[in-house]
């Protein structure tokens, strides 16, 4: 399903075509995420015109609402959401881990329930539901299920995600268990694709393994062995700080990567805030990445514009379009960009939208971000064919 | 600029076509509203698939944010917002005195300024805005020369909209101001238009007379006689009751339709709730109408069907999606609708796109809503032209 084009011939980035079922992907690739069904603000039609080859939808929220059993009675998420490319599903354990802390205290209107919103046994977890404070539990077996009802081309393994500053007992403990669970994946995704009365196993989804071992050498490496020597058809590379803290991705990537399989397609798990960030995981041999930063930081009105855009402020590529200079400024978000929004809009219109909180402001901010993204990784896929990859890099960083 | 091109034989209404520099506008059309420089969560690429003609945009809003100076400096409101089509602004009189009194207890936080928050003379009024509390004052020659910056291709005279529940007295009162007024602002218009100094009169806007007297039929008659013998391209029928009171704005039609020119355009300023509120005043003659409900309750998950649609309670012509009945309803929200919505995307992924808050709802909402309007038109349009209204409306109404 996954085959290699070509390799950089100086440095480890390549370009290849993920095979589905819902059509091909060309790698490097970044993942836009659709979290609750939908890449927010957009439609099926601005995520073929920007040139989205897949999205990745999210596990966690989709159980929760509008839950698994009805996506899959209206046929999975590609019959749900009109979008007919490939999907790639996580497994919800990093919203499982890492989301939760973060919204007991602020949602929960019972703070006397905060002390147990997670609780995690060999089997699985129990958790609560952010939205009501229901009680669910996933177990590896669940999150297989629940991927196979979805009905997504690619899906991930159920993995314990842990925080950066976790000891190294812990991060061991947490690490071997993901292992444990990792084989009892392979074993349920198996079991699913073979049971024939199961309509959710058409698409015979992709099973990736996720890498853990939080900021510890030996524990990255073993991991990394570890899942590398299962049947997975893809590898990831999990932990909080992946994309998240960029200098210790880079130090985890340069452990693991020689240690992983070069055939399989390699997966960081939430890069893409900066286009350096992808440059750096691209060169390391990386060949997908997902981040919500593209449409999030849409939202608040900030926007990326490439290195020949005059009003970037080094070292970011971006530009805040609330700010009141652009507030006569009748030139396009990026003078260089040939999206729908900078070739119909000025920067003035823009900032006048993000002025009056107009809901159009949030769609046409996503629409450029995205496309920036996504023309980013074009420029790059054609950089790595004609080995001018870190030329590419370079005149990014200057 | 108005060609009539067919009258039905059994009823007032009528075909015609507005020409502007814009482009023609063929009537009777319904007119979405563009408040604050965008219609509510649409781009320009939507109102042209939806087939939306022109649009209306509130001279006072626009005022406020982003003010006239700075849209006239970035060429006009069909450069500044990229819509290449006709647009009409509003005069900001119906604002000035009908939305203040319903904000001044919600938004000002100085409770003691809401005496005071509408202040009216011979000569114009002064008003508070909404946003900040800062003085405003708007004249005939004030509200022209906003209306000409803005650069619409149809302006309206600047009026006092008057509550239904005046006395005789004021209502008589406020008419004749508004008639003094009516007089300014054509003196105004053609003053702008001869000003070969202002790059604003290039497009020569046509101007709207607007009829008041409140419910008072020898005030509407009146009201009606003075607008109609003056120089104006349009007539406008207003006042808080059209359109939101249909039993209301009926007779005043009766009363003044007979009275007002044949040959000039007919427009009920805030009419299209419900499509048989269209039928209403197309069929004694209005040619145009301008309604926020089908954006505004789209947002709301209000959705409005055709009248061969099971799932309708008549007499409305519309469903809540948010209802929990369509949770797993695979059809269409409108199945003969070809809307992009009914065409892509079924209830179910409606109902949950509302039920999670995602953008994305009110967008796809908006697009239905409008384009069922716009759809509409086409169908009552073509049942004019063979003489056939009556029948269009019977079946509608049954």
């Amino acid at each position: 399903m996954f085959a290699i084009t070509h390799t950089d011939k100086q440095s480890r980035a390549r370009t290849g075509v993920i095979q589905t079922a819902h059509g091909d992907i060309e790698t490097p690739a970044f993942m836009p995420v659709g979290t609750q069904a939908t890449v927010k603000s957009l439609d099926v039609n601005d995520l073929n015109t920007i040139g989205v080859q897949i999205i990745l939808s999210n596990t966690y929220h989709l159980h929760l609402r509008p839950r698994e059993n009805l996506i899959a009675s209206m046929g999975g998420l590609h019959a749900f959401t009109g979008w007919n490319k490939p999907i790639l599903t996580d497994s919800g354990g990093f919203q499982v881990f890492s989301l939760q802390p973060t919204i007991r205290l602020s949602r929960l209107k019972d703070k006397s329930q905060n002390a147990k919103l997670v609780k995690i046994d060999e089997d699985g977890v129990t958790f609560r539901s952010y939205i009501d404070g229901s009680t669910h539990r996933f177990t590896p077996e669940i999150a297989m299920d629940i991927q196979h009802k979805l009905g997504a081309d690619i899906i991930m393994a159920f993995d314990e995600c842990t925080p950066d500053e976790i000891s190294e007992t812990y991060a061991r403990e947490a690490m071997e268990r993901t292992h444990r669970w990792a084989e009892r994946c392979i074993q349920q995704n198996r079991k699913n694709k073979l049971n024939q009365s199961s309509t959710y196993s058409a698409d015979k989804p992709s099973l990736f393994g996720i890498i853990q071992g939080g900021k510890y050498k030996n524990l990255r490496q073993e991991s990394a062995r570890v899942i590398s020597s299962m049947n997975f058809d893809g590898i990831a590379i999990g932990g909080e700080s992946i994309g998240y803290n960029m200098q210790a991705t880079k130090k985890i990537l340069e452990w693991v990567m020689p240690l992983i399989s070069d055939t399989k397609p390699h997966y960081t798990m939430g890069v893409g805030y900066s286009p350096l960030d992808i440059f750096e995981v691209v060169e390391r041999g990386i060949d997908m990445f997902d981040c919500v930063a593209p449409t999030r930081i849409a939202r608040n009105g900030t926007m990326y514009i490439s290195p020949a855009t005059k009003e970037r402020s080094k070292p970011s590529f971006t530009l805040n379009i609330n700010n009141a200079r652009f507030r006569a400024d009748q030139s396009p978000l990026d003078p260089t960009c040939a999206c729908f929004v900078c070739t119909h809009h000025s920067r003035a219109y823009l900032h006048h939208l993000f002025r009056v909180k107009e809901l159009l402001a949030y769609r046409l901010a996503s629409i450029h971000n995205l496309h920036f993204f996504l023309q980013l990784m074009k420029d790059i896929r054609k950089a790595i064919q004609k080995n001018s990859f870190l030329d590419l890099k370079n005149y990014w960083k200057q």
